[in-house]
């Protein structure tokens, strides 16, 4: 009796070709990281339950590959960001901040498998930590490892859009509705997919009135170039503490982009993009392949105020972004954008049609030396 | 209430400079496996139970981390050999052969805890799988691939131990002892530990008479070079058909493994090395590091009949080395045989003493264009 070999669905496995495809673009990303003078880590997939969801809770939790060996509880990283967070309060005193490190592994979250979705994927991570505090410069740095990495994998129309919280929070405080930021927040986000009318519909809902709801309709329907919305952001005269911080740290930003060598095409600033998550709480990032919107945010990112609240009292803000690169792979082959450049691992393969290997051989050991990849082909039997 | 930050024991995790170190291994590794032309694999860390231990049982099996996700028995892979079968059986019509691949990544295994024992490591694994047959100089060329990765490393007094387990096996034959070869091997693989005495008085329990014993211990002491011991093993004269094909193929591997490069005073013939697992069937690889042998062997693999007959009726021979680089790392780290070559990952720190960054930003987008790896120090408070 044979066992059927199979692989299970939501996991990705490669024929060699592809595997070359998607090592190269991996490497690339390393690459691009460590050009930056950022830091290898690797911690493990499995941790201790208690540690690993210490913040978690709903949706996440219910993802997590979870399970007792022996009498621990144990369950498999759903992102790198909580081991992150667990490695830097566990080494504080061993590490020199600014801390900035780089992470590319396996992640694991049980979705429900469709194309396209995978349940073990990589994430290509980098972050920034502060000890205290961080300053904004290092949020204008992260949109130039962007577009090193977009520019490196052979795209040029890609759009790194970059707004910061605290000037919709700060808006919404003017507006005295702080406590519906969140919710305002998640209806803003999906302006791209259901459309000024349903957006405005929803805002109503929230017992916002009617005033209320042209001011923030106005405000994220403000337009031009990155310059001309900095203006009109400053023209709206809010006179609100958060909003005019906000405001401070995105001029900051574009202006240190532009520093940084992102050229005027690949960034802007885009006051849609919101980044659902609670989690940011300054600058927020979001990626776009202008000619494949529909592929969604390929990185994104964003300053959070506390990275490592459930394990310490320190204060770690930090600023960081987050490539999902098996999605991004699979993308980009299903597009067919990367399979002309296809190639071989090896330089060379030689195919010995004499009985005396010893020449051949030669060869190859010869070439290995001086750096070329050599396969012989080592089967005498024609 | 803070969640104390901690890692599981026997899951490695390094501090920066450790782990700059550990990749710099790895990827010299990785990097001979591609100059010889081994294609990356990369398969998944969850398998079906099913599949995954279609052959394990016993000790392995107790170690495992096996666990039910919704109805689905899954577990993490405890080797890159299993996974290959799988994947060599699911993909055979879309391999060639001979198919050369490398995988290096991350086991799991339940072992009980102790120091410099890890539950979660790293595999360097390279096979060679054919079709039908594999010719018998592919197990000369992976000699030539574990010679040029210690070279690589640093090392130079290390000895690559080559033998064939035909040849113990037609000897048993010849003997009348087949049933016992499995036992045999196990005690005679124990004789650097327990000593000659020992090794016989083990032998004596398993009804061997003393005629016989005298002949396994004459023939594991055959000494000399590599072509001395091969002599002595033709001087024999044994009239048995595995043991001359053993013979044939070991002479095959010693006079190829010197086509490949690799010079005398790192191989050597070592008919005490059995390599306890059943699994190997022909040439088998075991490599020292001479001035560390508490070490144990740090690369070892073999030759195997049939690498994936739980899963598929074709015959697939293949002959592999693997390294374990997490135990690798840890000894080597613990005799500081590679603290000396600590390095950053950044060959540049640019520390801005002016306001105006600039001059230092311009000049590390310049420096990361020409590959210069760079970091600038971005807090203006000092």
């Amino acid at each position: 009796m044979k066992t059927e070999p199979r692989t299970l669905p939501g996991f990705m496995e490669l024929l060699p070709d592809e595997q070359i495809l998607f090592n190269q673009i991996k490497e690339k990303i390393e690459n691009t990281y460590q050009k930056f003078g950022f830091l290898p880590l690797d911690t493990p997939i499995i941790e201790l339950s208690e540690v690993l969801l210490a913040k978690a809770g709903g949706e996440t939790e219910k993802q997590i590959y979870r399970f007792t060996k022996g009498e621990t509880d144990l369950s498999l990283r759903f992102d790198l960001t909580v081991p992150l967070s667990k490695y830097v309060a566990k080494n504080y005193g061993n590490l020199s901040f600014p801390f900035r490190r780089y992470q590319i592994g396996k992640v694991y979250r049980g979705e429900r498998a469709q194309k396209g979705r995978y349940r073990e994927f990589y994430q290509c991570d980098i972050d920034i930590i502060g000890d205290g505090e961080l300053d904004i410069i290092n949020d204008a740095e992260l949109p130039s490892v962007i577009y090193t990495i977009f520019k490196e994998l052979g795209f040029d129309n890609f759009t790194i859009c970059i707004n910061n919280r605290k000037i919709l929070n700060g808006l919404f405080e003017s507006l005295g509705q702080k406590e519906n930021s969140t919710e305002i927040l998640r209806i803003i986000d999906k302006i791209d997919k259901i459309g000024k009318k349903a957006v405005e519909e929803e805002l109503s809902k929230l017992n916002l009135d009617k005033e209320n709801i042209e001011k923030i309709m106005k405000f994220i329907e403000i337009t031009g170039t990155s310059d001309d919305k900095l203006k009109q952001l400053e023209d709206l005269k809010i006179n609100n503490e958060t909003y005019n911080l906000g405001l401070e740290e995105l001029k900051q930003v574009v202006k240190n982009v532009r520093l940084f060598g992102v050229p005027e095409q690949n960034f802007k600033v885009d006051l849609t993009i919101a980044r659902g998550l609670d989690y940011y709480t300054g600058t927020v990032y979001e990626t776009f392949l202008n000619d494949y919107r529909e592929i969604g945010s390929v990185c994104s990112g964003g300053r959070y105020d506390n990275l490592a609240e459930y394990y310490t009292d320190k204060k770690l803000p930090g600023v960081g972004i987050s490539i999902g690169l098996t999605r991004l792979f699979y993308k980009l082959n299903e597009l067919k954008l990367i399979s002309a450049k296809k190639k071989s691992i090896s330089n060379i393969l030689i195919v010995p049609m004499i009985e005396n290997l010893e020449k051949p051989i030669e060869l190859a050991t010869d070439l290995r030396k001086i750096g070329v990849n050599t396969e012989i082909f080592l089967n005498n039997k024609k």
